[in-house]
């Protein structure tokens, strides 16, 4: 896919996520107030939607249809806010701004942050269970797309990367398998699901599912590498938020440990092989196609 | 249901609960080893596991087999011991103490501990579904059911409540009205979900189930006034925690708000409506009907 029809196809898919997440949340003056405002406010600051997007573009590339699927793919934003929500809290990143906005916490104060975030995570299972129940998928698909998102968010997945992530700082030395533990589980394992679950749900044959399997792996840790990197050499107005912060906070990344030139070569290694995985579908993978270069081509 | 047998009816049914969350949930060695001993930590830490409890006699009490309902009874273990973790946070309740051991962030610090809770709140969810996948009861029942736990459990349930509690710490008055959403949300709305999942599960025919909704209302407002009056009257050393804590936070209860006579009144009122809305069941229902009485007449 071009670069033009490809930042149309994000635009789109960005739209109808934020819609399908505007109607089934309760309003700002729902009661308890306070709560709804936080959760939209952290939910709705500009968020690129990128794993949402993700799994549209799987199940479209399997030649799901892109409607019954969005309940599911807005869920997974649902556990991304709620884990940057607690990734930014004073005791984790203690980070002030995100996306060029006040932290939820500077914002809302910490207790309210906690909240949000909890409420968060649990708004993405109740969303799944009610569009699950009154959808036209399978309710059996629906629950092993429950526990695709439940394994890849908890203790054994992104929860487990953001403690290893949260202990490796300030040490001395880190190696390389620690580093590719904490990318693959703070970030890899739920970009590794939206994918898996866009293609579940798009109706993927068990060979079309490991190929998108090792595609959403492969772009995951390309994504994250491309994070250190900009945390490295982007434009803090670009990225709405302060920039070096790895390095001020002893973080172990990829351009600290292996260099900046060879992370750089490392990220389209594995966009290529990416891509590579994508030989066997048609053009209704181009989505996909695009998204993986955009991983590591994109400025914020 | 007297006295000792429903002593052992406790134990037996705490027990087992206990054994398939031990079974279930990732051994304290697995990587990462600190977030499932911090997990573990608070799981074991000796609680009585009153909701699972209640959702098991639920389940009998319509004739449902327990042993279909126990991981969901166990689920709602997981996210009341998660609400723990988070409520007991320095920028919650700030406490050191719970059950009689240091709280999980005063032992494991507090960056664990907050991912400690998300873990297990996100693990609830993974458990119904993996359950849910392997058993016997209808995928949308527990599709219902997840749902259930997630209305509850959210932002218009258990986390609205918690969000309202905190507002209203150090406030000059308050009204029974708040007091009630307070009571309702923060701890009414799990055991409510708890006797209904426990319904649901078991079989209930709708007028069963509305007589159960409403025995759940009942003894959960009436065990949040007997932890208020406990807080006041009770033993330190039998409840492992300080009491009078309410009042040092400037907390609102009922004692305080409508004194403590006529507060243990009303818990004694709401636990006699409760054994009324079991009149239609037979003696399948005598643990409920013991259940409702210890939820008042306990000394922690």
């Amino acid at each position: 896919m071009d670069k033009d029809p490809l930042k149309k196809y994000l635009r789109d898919r960005q739209a109808e996520v934020d819609q399908l997440l505007h109607s089934y949340l309760p309003g700002p003056k729902c009661p308890p107030p306070l709560i709804h405002e936080a959760i939209r406010y952290s939910l709705f600051a500009g968020g690129k939607r990128l794993r949402p997007i993700l799994c549209l573009a799987a199940a479209e590339s399997v030649g799901g249809r892109r409607e019954v699927v969005l309940p599911f793919a807005a869920a997974i934003e649902l556990v991304h806010t709620y884990s940057l929500v607690h990734d930014d809290l004073p005791a984790m990143d203690n980070d002030t701004y995100r996306r060029g906005k006040l932290t939820n916490h500077k914002m809302f104060g910490e207790s309210t942050a906690i909240l949000a975030g909890d409420a968060l995570l649990t708004a993405a299972f109740a969303l799944m269970a009610e569009k699950g129940l009154a959808g036209t998928i399978s309710h059996k698909k629906i629950l092993s797309v429950i526990l695709e998102l439940g394994s890849a968010a908890g203790s054994t997945g992104m929860v487990g990367g953001q403690l290893v992530d949260i202990q490796s700082e300030g040490k001395k030395s880190i190696d390389q398998d620690e580093l590719h533990y904490i990318h693959t589980h703070k970030t890899g394992a739920l970009i590794r699901a939206s994918v898996r679950i866009g293609g579940v749900l798009g109706g993927a044959s068990s060979k079309k599912l490991t190929a998108l399997t090792r595609y959403g792996e492969k772009i995951g840790l390309a994504f994250q590498i491309a994070d250190d990197i900009l945390d490295v050499e982007g434009e803090e107005k670009e990225m709405g938020k302060s920039v070096g912060q790895d390095q001020a906070k002893e973080k172990w990344t990829y351009p600290r440990l292996i260099g900046l030139e060879r992370a750089k070569k490392e990220a389209h290694v594995l966009v290529e092989e990416a891509l590579g995985e994508l030989n066997g579908f048609g053009p209704e993978a181009d989505p996909l196609r695009g998204l993986a270069l955009y991983m590591v081509e994109r400025k914020k």
